[in-house]
């Protein structure tokens, strides 16, 4: 088989970490694989880099920024590399210009163009562990691009793809993906397995394990994902298109995000194009509008409710107060003391009564639902943030407890 | 003009150098030339990364290493080029293989053998100060190599040649090429200019301004080098193939070398071939001999004197041992207590009398010769260790002294 194995900056932060890591990739490659390794730069080091620069100069051109990150990584090959020589195994690394990873020329947050995999595979044919620099690749000027946040879980998934690889194991901080974060929620199960899908509603709601852009890429030309640890030697979670549930699991599993706060807008005439009007303002500022709640027709006139990011509630509040006059909404009123709770589940659309028993825990557990949304594979409630913790444990007792 | 600027580590090792560094180029470019600057890696840069792969593996391959240190001059110009555009100057960075600086595979210590120089023309001909990584480039396989000792210089220089740059100019922690080593000798004398020759030969007596690597490319492609201060705005010494001194300088001078032994063999038997065979078993054990002495015949034997660096004398004396019996020596005597003292002129071959002048100012100094070698341009002794540095000050007295 071969393998494509990613581990993150944390994996490789110090000698003792490399040596562990260069054991992981010794025992796979000795299993008979062909193993192609992507790595991050070293724990701080991307943070140590980028505080040298701001001591220079505070804004500094996003080219030459690449032109320092990108020795984060190539530090990181090397050492690996190093140990897994240390250990007598044939072994080569590669940066991104010399895998040939082409991209867009969006200097920190470059796209992936295309991958030229005839250096890996040459490698890989004299039976070689290739060290790939993750996070970076070059665009048609021949000039350093990083990838941006993500970026070596994509540039691992990119690899994968291109060599048509078996597996792309992601080693992370954590054992897998779970029902809910295991450290704030009692009872919480690793998954054996999730879609694509349903990793895309999981990540994008807060859990952290693997970046969305990643499992796009991997859905779009079906690389098999596994979510790993790089602590504990035992199977993590695979991430594929379609998954076969031993049990028949309801939900895959339950996300919570506090950065969240809704607006509402009163007394809204009831005419054609004034929601167009609403969302295209906001839209111009580039603020990403979530929940989108309109009322009932009350007496000729709307309320519209919508949630933003905490971080936009200052810039879309002035918008909707700029846009009361001509449209002519009595008020614009704000909350920001509100979470947003999702369970997420590929079956949930045919299986009828997973809204009910998601409410049914809400309201065992006396948490007000303020606004709803769903989706095929996802329903979100908002709710107070202060009952936030509490409302996802007692999701995760109905669908998960006993 | 074009005018390749070159920076060693110490002039770049922190934010406030960086910024000095920038000024300099700045007015350098603001005068209306076209700047091209190499940098080396920031002031302990390569000895962290070093000592950060010896924890991993104390014997790692050349090609890995390279990988490995030449990360540190692409954070040097990334952060030279953000200093620049931080003053608001047009710049850019650009790394070993980025410029196409092919060399042989030669990991660690690869030489020259061309220079894409189409990138470079590209980006002066935008009016942009191009900062280029030294002491590294790329081999045939696009795998990185340096260039080891002296690389930054010799890089600096093949830059040069390739534009046909009307100067390189070599920043360092001094001056310029002084008569003696200023920190040492009293009264020692900065030059205004001196010859590729003079250069050389004083490079290798010890005066570590300019590495021999790139002194002998500037020689051999006639490139105008200028060593300077990265600290004080003043010029400083030119190299060039032929110097009209103002005042007729009968040397140009002083260097001493401590790290330097004899080995004398005595009684070798008077027959054609055995020098060719002592010499012959050194040069095998790529042990370099300096000065030799053979002494004239005493009763069908002879002396022979050489010598090594200090490093070399425990070999160079076992291989003397084996060959005592198959050639007959009488005996093999060694002394580590010795030091070389060279004076270095071009006019020196043809000025009579220099070399009365030195032994006549080591006599005044009561210091007692034990060998003695000449070339065109230079004339050494070999001296007691403890009287070196006088030695080097009564000869400085004698040729420079009022």
């Amino acid at each position: 088989m071969l393998i494509v194995q990613k581990f993150g900056g944390s994996s490789v932060a110090d000698a003792d970490k490399v040596r562990r890591v260069a054991g992981i990739i010794a025992d796979t490659y000795s299993e008979g694989h062909d193993v192609v390794v992507v790595l991050s730069a070293q724990g701080d080091t991307t943070d140590d880099l980028i505080a040298k620069a701001h001591e220079i100069n505070e804004n500094p051109s996003k080219r030459e920024m690449d032109v320092l990150l990108s020795t984060g990584e190539q530090i990181s090959i090397a050492l690996v590399a190093m140990a897994l020589e240390k250990i007598g195994l044939p072994v080569i690394s590669l940066t991104g210009w010399q895998i040939e990873m082409s991209t867009n020329s969006s200097y920190g947050a470059a796209r992936i163009k295309k991958i030229g995999a005839e250096r890996l595979r040459r490698e890989l044919d004299k039976r070689r562990i290739v060290i790939v620099a993750g996070f970076q690749g070059i665009n048609k000027y021949d000039d350093i691009t990083t990838l941006g946040r993500g970026g070596s879980d994509t540039s691992a998934v990119a690899i994968a793809a291109a060599l048509h690889a078996d597996s792309c194991q992601i080693f992370t901080d954590v054992e897998g993906v779970y029902t809910a974060d295991p450290r704030k929620v009692e009872g919480a199960l690793k998954l054996d397995a999730i879609t694509y899908d349903e990793m895309l509603e999981l990540a994008s709601l807060g859990a952290q394990v693997l970046h969305n852009r990643s499992v796009e890429m991997a859905k779009r030309y079906g690389v098999n994902l596994e979510v790993l640890s790089s602590y504990v030697r035992k199977p993590g979670t695979k991430v594929k298109e379609v998954v076969k549930k031993v049990e028949q699991m309801k939900i895959s599993g339950i996300a919570k995000d506090n950065n969240v706060a809704s607006i509402s807008v009163e007394g809204v005439p009831d005419e054609p194009g004034i929601s167009f009007k609403v969302f295209r303002a906001l839209a111009k500022a580039k603020i990403n509008v979530d929940i989108i709640l309109q009322s009932v027709e009350r007496g000729g006139a709307n309320d519209i409710s919508f949630t933003v990011a905490k971080a936009d509630l200052a810039a879309a509040t002035n918008i909707m107060e700029d846009l009361m006059e001509t449209i002519g909404f009595n008020k614009v009123t704000v909350d920001n003391t509100v979470a947003k709770v999702s369970i997420v589940g590929a079956g949930m659309v045919s299986a009828s009564g997973i809204a009910a028993l998601m409410f049914e825990a809400l309201y065992d557990a006396k948490v007000n639902i303020k606004m709803i949304s769903t989706s095929e594979i996802k329903i979100s409630v908002l709710i107070d943030e202060e009952h936030v913790d509490a409302a996802v444990q007692a999701i995760h007792n109905k669908f998960f407890g006993d």
